[in-house]
């Protein structure tokens, strides 16, 4: 039995456990923001009936650049956000926005290179940027989880980053950013500022996107993906807007075929059935101030949140209260800072067997 | 109008062009090594019904792990190689071979780490190899495309590289490798040892795959795709085999849910199939075999062949062969050494197409 540290391990790998949330079977998944209301039967039909249509050339190579597909996505957007006056050239897809981010970081990170981030926030930006063999820089978010611009510039300011990482709204606080932050960054930074945008749909009314902010800033990238609002998260698609010379920077790190004929059909799909996809946000975003009222009303403190998420605490020892919820068959995350937890949004059903659980468990 | 040139680029990628046959639409495309056989009718309904299946839970991230996936890949390589034991434990699967190297690439190499491969041979193995950030170093093949045991271990005791490819059978040679000289690599080598076998399925009677060495030789990984013989490139499904540890270590770096549900459902059904696909195989052999014989018979200098293309030359002025091909409609691959083109296994129709093109051109 051969055991991993016996084999030659990359140094600053060693030790390192998996990134994951469990993936246990409970009655109450609410631990990874999925969208919990399935396609409907009408788009489980058109969904197969794509691939079959794609399905008879499968011995042939996808195409390379996704153009259509690319085409799609920049409808969508320009429908989401008026005035971002997107085309197909300015967006690029993969598998889920990881590899979206990891193409980034090869592009414009890498040995010798720095990428810096607010923390808490996604867990995912300092591992895909260790893993690129670039540096990461933790500059900390402001004690509400937000960012004043003056902070933040101080940061990029003092470490010069390759790259920045800004999220809005933000992973695990639910924590949107005013425009200025973003400008004043985008300003302040010598290299590429990306703004993870995975739960923008969610946003509150009147809070703005990145995607306004493009038109003439070709350093700024603005990342999304189809597995949170657009409840597509089996199908693992993620994507950017940006000026089209940054996504030639990422035809050069980008595998080759990197995005199968079938991820491009079925993402199309659903893109075509947007309407039904994106029509249970309102009812996400209603349950999200439900639960954000109830846990106050509870006396709980809870981080304002523009996603499908909440954060809410403290509670000196997470863990008892994360694992009572569990024993009564409700996964939430125990993730983010200290004596906090979060708790994906669900349907009116999930979300009552969560606050049943939550009283029985404090 | 901004340039890439403008942008903060990573150093080492400036001034490169992105990799990639043309993607030309051509009556007879011979160019990318795509087996030229689509699935049969039946099997697109059955592909059309398996993501139904799965498309009522798109709403939710798939199996971070694969693991049924994983399981009917080991069942499948057992069958190709009887005796190579294997389960779905040793083996791990991603978005095409390309993630899996790239995988490697990321644990085994990165920043301060070499990984040395014999040219010519796959273009991608030098490419993914300087995207993660690891240094390459080309060591030749012997003049007949072969690689003699002691040459091999020569290289490799001399530049004691952390990761080391060998290709059986090489693209774009088609030349398969002894075991002795795969068996003698890895007892000089001081780290991983890639064995990839994207072709493998096409080899000749008697020819040996690496599978049977894994028994006890944790640093050695043999990595396969569905893109040749399954006649599977638009699904994206490479995989690989080796010691559960070196596995360990690939989930360190890969991205949390890399492989979508749908290629997960996808992929299990091309197998379920596979007695259909790799049905071809016969067929594309025979195919193989006669070109290479017509070829020779033409006057032509013809590397061996256990893979679905031929390398053939020499060429002077290769680019015109190509480009008279091309005229006539047929699209065959410019690479490898000069002097020499490659072109992939076909159909009858579209070898006669090739034929008689090649003639006029020449």
């Amino acid at each position: 039995m051969t055991d991993l540290s016996d084999l030659p391990l990359r140094d600053d790998l060693r030790g390192k456990e998996p990134y994951g949330a469990p993936q246990l079977d409970v009655p109450y998944a609410l631990n990874t923001n999925e969208n919990p209301y399935p396609p409907s039967e009408a788009l489980v039909k058109a969904l197969g009936d794509a691939v079959m249509d794609v399905a008879g050339t499968l011995n042939r190579y996808p195409d390379r650049d996704a153009v259509a597909l690319r085409a799609d996505l920049a409808a969508f957007l320009d429908a989401d956000t008026p005035g971002a006056g997107l085309t197909g050239d300015r967006v690029w897809a993969a598998n889920g926005s990881n590899e979206i981010i990891q193409q980034i970081l090869q592009a414009f990170g890498g040995p010798g290179r720095t990428a810096l981030g607010f923390e808490p926030s996604y867990s995912m930006h300092p591992i895909i940027t260790a893993v690129s063999g670039t540096r990461w820089i933790n500059a900390a978010r402001d004690e509400d989880f937000g960012l004043e611009p003056a902070r933040a510039v101080a940061a990029v300011a003092e470490h010069r980053p390759d790259v920045v990482f800004l999220t809005s709204p933000n992973n695990p606080t639910g924590t949107s950013l005013p425009l200025e932050t973003i400008e004043a960054v985008l300003d302040a930074a010598p290299g590429m500022v990306v703004i993870d945008e995975a739960y923008a749909e969610f946003r509150r009314s009147g809070t703005p996107s990145a995607l306004t902010l493009l038109d003439g800033r070709p350093r700024l990238i603005v990342t999304r993906t189809m597995s949170k609002a657009f409840a597509m998260a089996g199908t693992r698609l993620g994507y950017l807007a940006a000026d089209p010379a940054v996504i030639d920077a990422l035809l050069l790190v980008r595998l080759p075929y990197h995005l199968s004929a079938v991820t491009q059909a079925v993402a199309r799909t659903a893109l075509a059935h947007g309407g039904e996809l994106l029509g249970t946000v309102e009812a996400l975003r209603r349950e999200r101030d439900g639960i954000v009222a109830w846990l106050r009303g509870e006396g709980l403190t809870v981080a304002d949140s523009d996603a499908n998420f909440v954060l809410f605490g403290h509670f000196p020892d997470r863990r008892r209260v994360w694992e009572g919820l569990l024993e009564r068959g409700v996964l939430i995350r125990e993730v983010g800072p200290p004596e906090w937890l979060r708790v994906s949004v669900g349907t009116p059903d999930e979300m009552a067997a969560f606050r049943t659980a939550l009283k029985e468990s404090l």
